[in-house]
């Protein structure tokens, strides 16, 4: 024992934890009962966590059940950390108590003794505030911690998500807009198909997101409720009647957003279905950016020897041995992280599925997932955005190239002569390496003024806007 | 070739067909090209399919491109279909075309042959009406088969899902009113934790549900948007271009539920969002079913040996080899079948986000899934509900044995001796055996009357009625 | 109460079963208990379990615990059941006791009913064989289910899977060498890359399959220890000490394959790992066709507006409203069959995670999934082999045009001038639309001669054969 | 542009780097377009590129194709590397380049300017050593990264996963021979069972354990294939004929594990077969562990209202609210970490599935996945080990009290007196409360004598020693 620790104690006893910590006994212990892999607790749910505890400290000074030097102590300590003062100080690993109770004890220590220092005591045993009795006052981590999920997973979708997606679509959007005249072939099973114009294509990238955000906007309601007031098991022991409505009032103003105490504190604290289900929108998004990525980057396939139909932005050197070679490196991350999402959303569902009784005890992992299939979209879809679709543009030549040589294009002739000999039309012109209406001419089915009549393809792509 | 077989013709040329079937050489094509397992096209689908049928053949007579006469026989045809009278006739399986192209031509084949038939004309080649140029007239299995998807969907949703939903709901509400009283052990990491009323527990479930309910409603308005009427690839060539409202408008009349036609239709041909999200409520019923399914069991666990705390219907002889054994088999199936809904959302996600360019064609995969992840949350909930919710009751007697031999009771006296005090009682109480109350004397933090005026479980459960 | 009912009668007491079925009453039970979608336990579980039967019947006899004339007639039925004679008598739903108990018991009721029909009795509660204390006998559904699973999943492996991957893996393999002179362009990150032989891009497609059928070979081991003997909870209670070893004997000598007894009987009962493992190279198998289907449909889309490198067979048409289209239909069957086995993989590990103490309680659901999973490859493969992978061509005009444009063979030059200067051609080339070698001059990096020496594409393929 | 920059150049340009960074101007150049999340590639997998760059740089060395001078300085910079010396200047995000390219020329460049250094030269622009034409000498990122995945994974798994398997099944194996003595009830459907010995069940984790790791090891053989040699597309191109097996060889001394050059270069390069069917056994020690954490914390519940038959290890405070309580908290983390693992499977099959042509471009993401799910499963099973396992008691006289209270120890009496008559019984004493003695004896179906005779639960356990 150095001079560099302290003692620090809670009711398993005494435990050195370094000086300059601001952490105390049972985060130290959790540290050294839980040394597994390196995925640490989101800054996310940390921050959520400190303003739960800068809103339990303001309803209990005014409920009257925490002294007013303690309560300013504790705001002002939770403020440091919501402003990030301290985010050495929250080591504890994803993988620990499935409740999440060191990482709340986590805050209640750190807060307690900053709070203790800002009071001119010290930090430690001998401290001025109680992690237990004044930082966690009227809560238990069993309502602490599903609070905090609900408040990050809502706080990451609404000011991040939200408007990362957003962003993408109007990109995406003018890109539709500008592409509007831009006649090109279809394709079907990757097979040639009816032509569309490019704009109609990127519209249906729009259309993706655009129902991607009501999706996410759909899970909120379930989100907003909060568990903080159930304390244990839901039924609110130790907590003031007037606790929970409270607190929920104080977070929405910290944060912006329209929570509210959640009317049944026992599904909200034994479940996390509401998670559960914000995941569900999640990976729905993701199945929306990997077909979008997926598409850009086949359309931008080449330079050469591949569909070549886009251009899209070259931002670094593509290969180590190739040289030129440049690649669909933005589309490549995006589909990475969407397999990504597609993987935690299984293991959000196992642990969702997996509450006993009156608590689920997955919740770290299900915060982790959670959260960073928010920010792997978030941050994913702002990347996109700048490194490729706002540099996206369409190889006019090369699509009209294409366009023409369609047999698909035919098609327009169904009305006039009828399925079964344009099908023979087509056919012909595919094995014979003929155009369509040399095709049609030869079988007599039509004039070569029909043809040129009917067969117009800058009319086949309908009114649709997109 | 014997009596026994009629010739059809497709563009591939003739095909030998049993002359009692009413399908035709696509369909029967796809039989011999398709020999995989065992797991064919649902019913479900087969019939949004022949809804769209009928309801195109009428919107096309309306609009002057379908006979009269043609028009009726389609309707009565598929009419017939709808009632169940073809069941036979749809033998194809999920694994063909990714378009369900094959399944489309089975209707259309099915449809012609029994309209000419009541039309006085034969089936096959003969037939006097055409499976693409009249049954499928307008149409293309690129925007036909992405319709049925939703309306089978969303029938399956709103007519069988949320009443199941709602009738397994009902009767744990009412079990929770009935369980009002009854004031029990909380149990959280599986450890025994404070008080809280059976009622309040089982409240916890309705609430889950109430929440389950509300999320698959929130999935309708995008599956209430249908892809007929844009065709090959979504531009609504050889349409007419007042088709797509009015078939959305006559599949909304047939099926009693808000279809319109999507707004954009590059989106509902190329993805399928609309299913992935509706998945993902799925997918989050079953982890709420899966929830309670466990909680029942582990509660009913014994005779002897376990939880004891409820009785649940016994409903047939538990084991080959123990007599008189009994087990919890309704929530067994409920479990196993949520597990499958967890894989099922997998295949979805992944077909969901599989689509290229114009078109997904990962749809009779993600059909299969979605309709049979529907199928068994509502039969699964019906049975859980007749078989086993519905007979539940509590042992009051084991109940109350449990929660008088709870250390966890000590947390009532938080808040007069402080939490490190009442640790030390309920550690005292743990390690030798005692009750609470003589730990809490010889330890001496408080008075025997303070003890019976502080612990009182009756009153540790709060007010929630759940 | 009819005449076409018999009265059967269990624990639960006297329930009416149709006259014509030869299933019991627990099997009648069942079927009102669990009206749970249209899953059904797979013909080769059953099949596996009257294996089961018949070889218990046998040991029996041998151990002496079972009369003659009885042994004899279970053993008859038994087979009768394995030659699929009363594939109508196995009605009942995946969705069950999660042990299997009721399709034990069902296999039990028919034997015992049939048997009793050959020795002269009569079917019901007369019968002169009793289902569990005969064709029972030293069993447990606890050690029967498991050991069907084990068996069923073997037999398929070995019989179905590994043969089908064999013919799809030689079909490619005759395509590796016929294709081995066919230089083209390599693609990494879908972009034009160094070349290659198209046989060697078959030939990654076969060592994937060799590497497959390692992987399922592999899970064969685990597969065979058979949990028959264990009985009720693995401690093979009533059962004859050497009624576990000469079962799996017999079952081997029934089945042609290796099975052992479990040395610990309590894994194979309580966890279903064998299984999970199984489903483990089950789905890398998937994800291996999955990876063949894909590129094979990439390299020939078109017709003319794709890659077109390869034909594939023409088997159906393609379109319901675009005339002449063919499409990759058998890649498209094939990655959705994968995108299943994807989403059985998670079902099967959840449930296989989920056993408690003495016993796997999501056992008709892992079975369900992993059979059916190995029918989907096995039909899958099947299928991919005899309608696409025989009959692909390569177009070696088209694959001769773009190896000839792409700008990648400036590779060939890194040892010769550098990475860096290399770089400059290719750039130079890409953006000014000109050949390599005009770019190469332009810059003066090398000779006309020294260019025509060092860039052929036929001498960068190496020299392995694949 | 400061003093604390230096500008380098790669073929897109001029770049600033900062001065203290050994990197260049790709690794500076995908930091800026890569954005993404918090996820670093991990430490395993930049420790296994550098093992490939100084096996490559000896290689080439002796090959005669590069300088010695260099040789040395690269072997020396990878050496600092591989024991950790530089840990800061691998930067670089999970989600860039699917190839890992970025993170390939990260250590080239890294050891460019690191050799550069060491031969007296600067790092930048003037270096000595090139990134590409020496430290990537013979080697492209699509040969490089497959190689550094499998090392990793292999040397995860050889050096980290089994050993803490062992370790795990080592204690559990002492368990089950220290309470082989224990006679306790069993259960199966969560219900009372036949009785087994506390030793015969833990003999079932450490056989699955002992099934876990040969499945891992049964993966082995295809990690051990290496891709280095293949280059660009798996040709070899620009790589000399004896670099591929010289690199393997150099590769195996380095590690000490039996590595191979991959006989097919196509497959190893196109696909992540190996680590698709590795992951596959990771997950299935995940269905494992989650098995085993679940049994113990349920056999631990408590410790009044449970089962309460093991007491395990109290390591921490459990609630912040509820004093002295004490969670099962090793079971929490490893039960959250398990279905991390079943989510990253998920992840991997994806990805594994999703490689188009000459290239799968989902490697980083496949590698972090791989490489998390190996270091959860190996720290979890130590921390599980250290922190629980060793310290599991068995609570004896709760165990004897539930034994004898069974009802399923009527299982013994089948032989004597028949299932029916043995299941009233059972019935009787369940429905009446009454002891499965007096209920027989009431019934009249055997003697007191016989009872005591025949009903031994210390008889009923079998001889399996587990």
């Amino acid at each position: 024992m150095t001079d560099a620790v302290r003692m620090e104690r809670d009711t398993f006893g005494e435990i050195a934890v370094p000086n300059e910590r601001l952490w105390g006994a049972q985060t130290q212990r959790s540290l050294q009962n839980f040394r597994i892999s390196s995925e640490k607790q989101s800054p996310e749910l940390i921050h959520a966590l400190a303003v739960i505890k800068r809103a339990a400290a303001e309803v209990n000074l005014g409920l009257g059940v925490l002294d007013t030097n303690k309560a300013k102590a504790i705001v002002h300590a939770a403020d440091e950390i919501i402003e990030g003062k301290h985010a050495g100080e929250f080591p504890l690993a994803v993988w620990q108590t499935g409740s999440g109770t060191q990482t709340n004890m986590n805050l209640n220590e750190v807060i307690a003794n900053r709070a203790s220092e800002l009071l001119g005591g010290e930090r430690g045993e001998a401290r001025l505030v109680h992690p237990n009795d004044d930082v966690n006052r009227g809560q238990s981590s069993n309502d602490v911690f599903p609070t905090a999920m609900h408040i990050a997973a809502a706080l990451g979708i609404v000011k991040h998500l939200l408007p990362a997606l957003k962003t993408l679509r109007d990109t995406l959007d003018s890109k539709a807009q500008a592409f509007a005249d831009v006649v090109k072939i279809g394709r079907t099973h990757l097979q040639d198909a009816t032509p569309l114009t490019l704009g109609q294509e990127f519209s249906g990238y729009v259309a993706q997101l655009d129902h991607g955000m009501r999706h996410l906007e759909a899970t909120l309601p379930h989100l907003y409720q909060l568990a903080q007031g159930g304390t244990a098991v839901g039924t609110g022991l130790n907590a003031h009647p007037q606790f929970a409505d409270q607190v929920a009032a104080a977070i929405g103003k910290l944060t912006g957003l329209p929570f509210v105490s959640a009317p049944n504190k026992f599904e909200v604290m034994a479940a996390a279905d509401a998670l559960v289900f914000a995941h569900g929108a999640l990976k729905t998004v993701a199945a929306s950016l990997m077909k979008i990525a997926n598409d850009i980057r086949w359309l931008a396939s080449g330079p050469r020897c591949g569909l070549g139909e886009l251009s899209i932005p070259e931002n670094e050197p593509g290969s180590s041995i190739m040289p030129g070679k440049v690649n669909p490196t933005q589309s490549e991350a995006m589909t990475m992280l969407c397999c990504q999402v597609f993987g935690n959303d299984v293991a959000v569902n196992v642990g969702g599925a997996s509450g006993n009784f009156e608590l689920n005890v997955f919740r770290p992992m299900i915060a982790h997932n959670v959260l960073q299939s928010i920010r792997l979209l978030a941050d994913g879809a702002h990347s996109f955005n700048d490194n490729c679709a706002v540099g996206i543009e369409p190889n006019r030549e090369r699509i009209d190239t294409l366009l023409n040589e369609s047999l698909m294009l035919v098609t327009a002739l169904n009305p006039h002569i009828g399925y079964d000999k344009a099908a023979q039309i087509a056919k012909k012109a595919h094995k014979e390496g003929t155009t369509l209406k040399a095709a049609a001419l030869a079988l007599g089915h039509l004039s070569a003024q029909q043809f040129d009549e009917w067969v117009r393809p800058h009319e086949m792509v309908g009114h649709a806007k997109g």
